[in-house]
C-alpha cells in the first residue's frame, strides 16, 4: 500500500512480474482497493495470495510506528512474513524509514554487521553503487567499511564484476580530507579485506571511478536526490532547447529515438529498487513514485538477490573481517 | 599564481578587466614569467603594478602554510596588502583551503561571525546562492544561520533580490529531519531575521526554490562538484548522440546555436569566483581552472563586491542578531 502510486502501479507490476518470471506472488494490502483496481484493469487475482490489512503507514509516520502503533500494517505483515518464512523476499515502494527500521527489528540485521542501509545503483557511465542513500544520517567509520564490503559482494553477484573497487565521497583525494570520520574510516578501508579505491570527489560520480561508493546517509541522500534533480532539470532545458525554434523542432523529430534511448537511459524505474543490504533477508525498496515498470523490476531485483546467496556471502565476508578485527586487538 | 593556468590565464584575464572595467590592477607572483607569458601574448604590463615573490603556495600544500612556511607566497602577500589598504579586493584561483585560513587569519573577519564561508552562485534555473561550498567541513548550527543571513544580504545587494528566500539543505522537508545540528539549525532560523524557506532536498536545488542554501562545507562541496560532474557528464552523452549517426550529425548542425546557449549556461567561467563571505574586506576565489574570461569575470565581481557595501550590511546585521541574541538569553 505503500508509494505515490498504490494500489494500482503495485498490482499491475507485481502481475507482471509473476507472469513474466514464474514466481509466487503475497500482495499485502486492502483486499477491497486490490480487487477494485484490478477489476478496473480486468486483471486477474486467481494465481495471487492477499494478506489484508486495512492498516498502511504513510509518508508522514514516525519510522518506529512499524513496530509500534502500526505494527499491523501492510509493510509491517510484510516483514514479520519474511521474516518467519513465509515468503522469501519482500518489496515497498513505502515510507523508506519505517522500511529501514522494520526490516532492522523484525527481519534482523545479518550477524555481526552494525547497520543496515539503503544500496542505491547509479545510471552512471557505468553502474555504480551508492550506499547509504539515506537510512544512516550518522554513522561511525566501522558503518563505512562494513558498506563498503556489502556493496562490493552484491555487485559481484549481481553484475559479475570481479573484485569491485570501493571509494569512499570526500572533499579531495587526499587521505587527510574529511571530517574525522572519513580520515579514520580511510585507514580503516587500507586496512580491510576490500579493493579500495580511495578518496572520490562527486565530479566524479558521473565517470563511476569505482564500482561502490559509500558515505553517510545525509550526503548520500542528497547525492542520489540531486542526481535525480539534476537529469530532469537538463531534460527540460534540452525539451526547450527543441521547441525554440522551427528549424531545432526539426532536429528533435531526427533526434527522437536517440532522446528517447538518453531518457531511458536515467530513467529510475528502468534500474529497479534499492537493496537494503545487512539485513538477514531480501528487502528490496522500490521508488515512491514507481510505476508497474518499476515495480516489475523491483520484483526481479529481489528474485535475482534471494538466488545468488549474497547474505551467505556478506555474512561470511563480515564475520571474517570482525574475527581479523578482535585479533588485531 | 594559484589555479591551474598561472600565470598565463590570470594575465590575461587581468589586463582585459583592467580595459573593460577601468580599475588598476597589483599583480602579485613572479616577475620574470609575468612578463613572458606577457611578452609571448604581446600584453603591454605598463599600467600595472608587479609585487614580485618567487613562493607560491602549490594545492598540495597545508592550508596553514599561509601564515607559516609559505607567508612570503603570492597568495599571503596579496592578504596583506588587503588588509593595510593597498588594494580593495583580492581574487586568488589559488588552493581554497589556504585562502580560507588566509582570509580569517590575516584579512580577519567581520566582528561577530563565527566562521567566514565559500559562497558559490549556482547556474540554476535562476541563480542559487551556495554555502558553504567547502572551506567548513564541520559546523555548528550558528554557522548555518549567519550564512543565511550573509548569503541574503549577497543576492540582494548583488542580483536585486528584494527579501532573498533561505533554505536548509536537508534529507526531507519536515523539521526533524537530519542530523541534530539541522534540527537545531531549523529552530534557530525560525527565530532569524531572515525570510527562511525551510528544508530543501537535494532533488529540489537545479529548481533554485529558494535564493540561497545553507549547509555544511562537506556536503556543500560534494553538491557543487556533483553539479559540475553532471553537467559534463550529460554533455558527453549527448556529443555522443549527436555523433551517433549521419542524421544525429544533421541535426547537430541544425542544433549547433542552442546547444552552445546550453553550455554557456553551465559554463563556470562565466559566472566568475565565489566570494569568501565573513572576511572583512572583499577576497574572491575563482576556480582552478579559470581561464581568462573567467579571471575577467572574477574581477568584475570584486569590484561589485567592494562598491555595493555588502560587508558593512553584513556586520550591521551580524552585530544586530549578536544583540538580539544576547539579550534574549
Amino acid at each position: 500500500m505503500g508509494g505515490d502510486n498504490a494500489p494500482r502501479e503495485l498490482v499491475r507490476g507485481a502481475l507482471a512480474a509473476a507472469e513474466e518470471y514464474g514466481v509466487e506472488i503475497v500482495m499485502i494490502g486492502n483486499r477491497a482497493e486490490i480487487d477494485k483496481v484490478a477489476a478496473e484493469d480486468s486483471l486477474d487475482l486467481s494465481s495471487v495470495e492477499i494478506v489484508h490489512t486495512e492498516v498502511k503507514i504513510d509518508m508522514e509516520d514516525d519510522a518506529v510506528s512499524v513496530v509500534r502503533a502500526k505494527k499491523d500494517s501492510s509493510m509491517s505483515l510484510g516483514l514479520y512474513m519474511l521474516r518467519d518464512g513465509e515468503c522469501d523476499a519482500f518489496v515497498s515502494a513505502g515510507n523508506s524509514g519505517a522500511l529501514h527500521v522494520g526490516s532492522s527489528l523484525i527481519v534482523r540485521k545479518i550477524k555481526g554487521v552494525r547497520r543496515a542501509g539503503i544500496a542505491t545503483v547509479l545510471p552512471m557511465k557505468k553502474p555504480l553503487l551508492l550506499m547509504d542513500c539515506g537510512a544512516n544520517i550518522e554513522v561511525v567509520p566501522e558503518d563505512l567499511v562494513q558498506w563498503g564490503t556489502m556493496g562490493a559482494i552484491y555487485m559481484n553477484s549481481i553484475y559479475g564484476i570481479k573484485s569491485p573497487t570501493v571509494g569512499l565521497v570526500n572533499n579531495g583525494v587526499e587521505e587527510t580530507k574529511g571530517t574525522p570520520t572519513e580520515i579514520e574510516a580511510y585507514k580503516l578501508f587500507k586496512e580491510a579485506d576490500v579493493n579500495f579505491a580511495g578518496n572520490i570527489e562527486a565530479r566524479e560520480i558521473p565517470n563511476a571511478p569505482c564500482d561502490v561508493l559509500v558515505t553517510d546517509g545525509f550526503t548520500g541522500n542528497a547525492i542520489l536526490k540531486l542526481i535525480e534533480g539534476m537529469g530532469s532539470f537538463i531534460f527540460s532545458e534540452l525539451k526547450t532547447m527543441f521547441l525554440a525554434s522551427a528549424v531545432s523542432k526539426i532536429a528533435a523529430v531526427l533526434m527522437k529515438k536517440h532522446i528517447r534511448g538518453l531518457k531511458h537511459k536515467f530513467d529510475a524505474s528502468e534500474h529497479g529498487g534499492a537493496p537494503f543490504l545487512g539485513v538477514a533477508k531480501p528487502v528490496i525498496k522500490a521508488h515512491g513514485s514507481s510505476d508497474a515498470k518499476a515495480i516489475k523490476n523491483a520484483v526481479r531485483q529481489a528474485i535475482e538477490y534471494s538466488k545468488t546467496g549474497i547474505i551467505e556471502k556478506i555474512a561470511d565476508s563480515i564475520s571474517a573481517n570482525n574475527e581479523k578485527t578482535e585479533k588485531a586487538e
